[in-house]
């Protein structure tokens, strides 16, 4: 637990000493978030960018908090404009965004975010599950607002900064992780360590290029058009015209080996989602892809 | 997943279509129930055997559960009357007991107790984290109380009940499930059922007696004193009198490799608390477990 903790600060590029892993999904982290910060009634703007903004819609009717929920047209970020105008206008405790959307493939561009909001007092909550170590991200928390109504148990960080040695205190246990879910993460982030921040963001921007290039001279098109709103990590690719998109995937699966995921939400069945992040960020993994959308395409019936 | 519902069906012995696993650990599961199934204000009955049962009290404090605690002296397992008393003075719309607590080693008999709620029309949620496929349970479930306030979206079941493909609808997607995670737990279910329940309860009822006797000829003390109350799982073994319960412990894990937990909340330096579970309940592991404990004696200056 103390290298996971020593990494993730890396990882996170914050100074932060409560810099944890709480044992859940992407979803169950915003929920750790919303729950262990805000109150009943407290003021959350969600600036929702796809699915994973709508389950946090979803989590914050859920705990009864007063949200103010902004949507854009799929493909579009917010300007730090927009961010200001609504958590002024709502008064906002916390205004939650998603960094890498991967409903659609955008990157939410966080420069300046953090400092408007400390300047209005409002507290700045991030996705960054599928973002993280592809595109940069900056960390760093200024205080924790007093929360006054309990968490649930197993997402309550102040007991799980004791299990994880954040604090003064003696440690003591709050739940049992699971090992081989422990020892994954920190190889994980072990190697993201190794490899460095700046290499790694610069490979997945240098794929991700190449993919989009490539994309291009197969006559495929990004789902988010301007290429400043995508993100490194996933990108939504259209389904050709008249192709059904399982069983397109179906046949990247059986003959290449490829797994994509389909949309979902407001990309089914319009986009899927290809992600090159991690190992599979690699020139030669594009190029293989490539050969295999190429091949696909021809499957069924689209001419080069 | 498929195949998880399935193992997981046979080792609870039950029929019902909703046996689901939740990515969490066993305090996550039981805040799961109380999440699901109770509004605030509603009913409890919680019946501590130790620790485990003392976080559900923790628990439902924070959901706002209007809770009846029964405690009892370590070792001591409830009968079905006082649960019973319990229940009616409440007027309980639930009754939480752990099955083995590993915190002492008890195992809460629960012959009767399901129909004896279901005559009080009360729910009968039962911790069996410790104790499944290593003493005998039978679940089968009557009914599911209707729920007017929301749950935490991590933790629905009927979200995760589509999920999983328990209902009519189209599975849809709920949380990300970690795929080494779900990998072993599919792979430890298809053992038991490999196994079988009838030979792997028989198996760790064996070696646990094998154990307890074995303890008994070197003399050390078994923390739990009736036999009854024990469970096959974890036993909770008393500390040689003036030794250090950690450097104990730590002799074992340097010279012998063998990992015990220390107590903890009541057995805190009072008991160790020794898993034969699973692959480790074979009485080759009982005889280098009382080979090594026998050293550690002579190692602290005990007599044999």
């Amino acid at each position: 637990m103390d290298d996971v903790k020593v990494f993730l600060r890396y990882v996170f590029q914050t100074k932060n000493n409560l810099t944890i892993a709480v044992q859940t999904s992407g979803n169950g982290g915003n929920e750790t978030i919303l729950t262990n910060l805000l109150d009943p009634g407290d003021k959350l703007v969600v600036a929702v960018g796809g699915t994973w903004g709508e389950k946090v819609v979803d989590m914050a009717e859920r705990h009864n908090l007063d949200t103010l929920v902004l949507r854009k047209g799929l493909g579009e970020i917010y300007t730090l404009e927009e961010l200001e105008a609504a958590i002024t206008q709502h008064k906002a405790n916390m205004l939650f965004v998603t960094h890498g959307e991967s409903t659609g493939g955008t990157l939410q561009v966080l420069e300046g975010v953090g400092d408007m909001c400390h300047k209005h007092n409002c507290l700045l909550a991030v996705d960054a599950i599928v973002s993280i170590a592809s595109d940069p991200l900056f960390v760093d928390r200024k205080r924790m607002l007093g929360k006054k109504t309990p968490t649930p148990y197993y997402f309550d960080v102040k007991r799980l900064a004791v299990y994880w040695g954040c604090t003064e205190e003696n440690r003591t246990f709050h739940y049992t992780f699971s090992s081989n879910m422990l020892a994954a993460v920190r190889e994980a982030l072990a190697q993201v360590c190794e490899e460095g921040l700046l290499t790694m963001w610069e490979r997945h921007k240098k794929n991700a290029r190449l993919f989009w290039k490539k994309l291009d001279e197969i006559g495929m098109e990004c789902f988010v058009e301007k290429i400043e709103n995508r993100f490194n990590g996933v990108t939504g690719v259209k389904i050709p015209k008249g192709t059904d998109q399982m069983e397109f995937l179906h046949f990247l699966k059986t003959k290449y080996a490829i797994d994509i995921t389909p949309g979902h939400g407001p990309t089914l069945g319009k986009a899927m989602r290809v992600g090159l992040m991690g190992q599979n960020s690699r020139p030669e993994v594009v190029e293989y892809l490539i050969e295999a959308l190429k091949d696909g395409l021809k499957h069924f019936g689209h001419t080069l």
